[in-house]
């Protein structure tokens, strides 16, 4: 896959013409990640958006849990693995907002990427609102998306304890 | 609390010189609930968001509980109550895609709000993009901050449930 249908197949961009993909092409950084490298630490500060382009990653999040009687450990949930053909996009939060990563993402292959940051992303959207608009509309369906996704994991969580603790 | 500032207080409008406040005055519709009367019923479809002008709202939504050995039951859980000084929005991601509501909002006073619909606001953003754009980032911002908040839920439901199940 090249660059430009890594960018034509991204959900958030996929209502663009050919012409407003060149405002795309202007701010994306091309990145190379080895097999193992972290893309991505939870908790850490962060303003940059992923494309994938070439390879496979990994997508984990730190947790609590607890162990037999007494212990409790730190643990490394994977929440998912996501190779190019998923078409995925991550750390897309970082474009909207100041905020620390909610997940890690480590390279589990050679990775090819394409890197957005906040501010060429906000200037991007604010100087050419009819495209800004057009990529808005994709990135708050994303959004509602992955907010149904989670709603719908605490709602089948509370249900799981509900029933754990009534044994 | 008068329309305009209802508007002006609403964080997806914050953003907003004067003269666009016009533009969503354009689109907006009063609307009365008396107390004890549904707003919104959770998997109903829905085309419209609300703005909370006066009066009070609980929003709930149906969760499958297990009481004692074998009994299951279908029960209503209270997520909170919303009043007009929390200058809350409600329904908003009615307002970029065709899902059903995700909760139910039932009116625990008189109530009044402004409705505005998705055909309307989608018109508006796209034949005013400036102002849409605007529009938008805010609206991606609250729905990153509700994932962020549900992504916590999770993390901390299943640490819960990581406890009970090792008892």
């Amino acid at each position: 896959m090249d660059i430009n249908d890594a960018i034509k197949n991204t959900t958030i961009f996929s209502d663009l013409e050919d012409h407003e993909l060149e405002y795309i092409l202007d701010i994306i950084k091309e990145k190379q990640f080895k097999n193992g490298e972290i893309i991505m630490q939870e908790g850490e500060s962060g303003d940059t958006m992923y494309i994938m382009v070439r390879g496979e990653v990994e997508v984990s999040k730190n947790l609590t849990m607890k162990f037999g009687e007494e212990e409790y450990r730190s643990t490394e949930k994977i929440l998912s693995r996501i190779t190019s053909k998923d078409h995925a996009v991550f750390g897309e939060m970082a474009l909207i907002g100041k905020e620390n990563r909610s997940a890690s993402i480590i390279a589990r292959s050679d990775c090819a990427l394409l890197e957005i940051c906040r501010e060429d992303f906000i200037n991007l959207v604010k100087t050419r609102p009819e495209t800004g608009v057009k990529i808005l509309l994709r990135l708050c369906e994303l959004l509602a998306e992955r907010l149904r996704k989670s709603d719908q994991d605490v709602i089948r969580l509370t249900t799981a304890l509900s029933i754990a603790l009534s044994k």
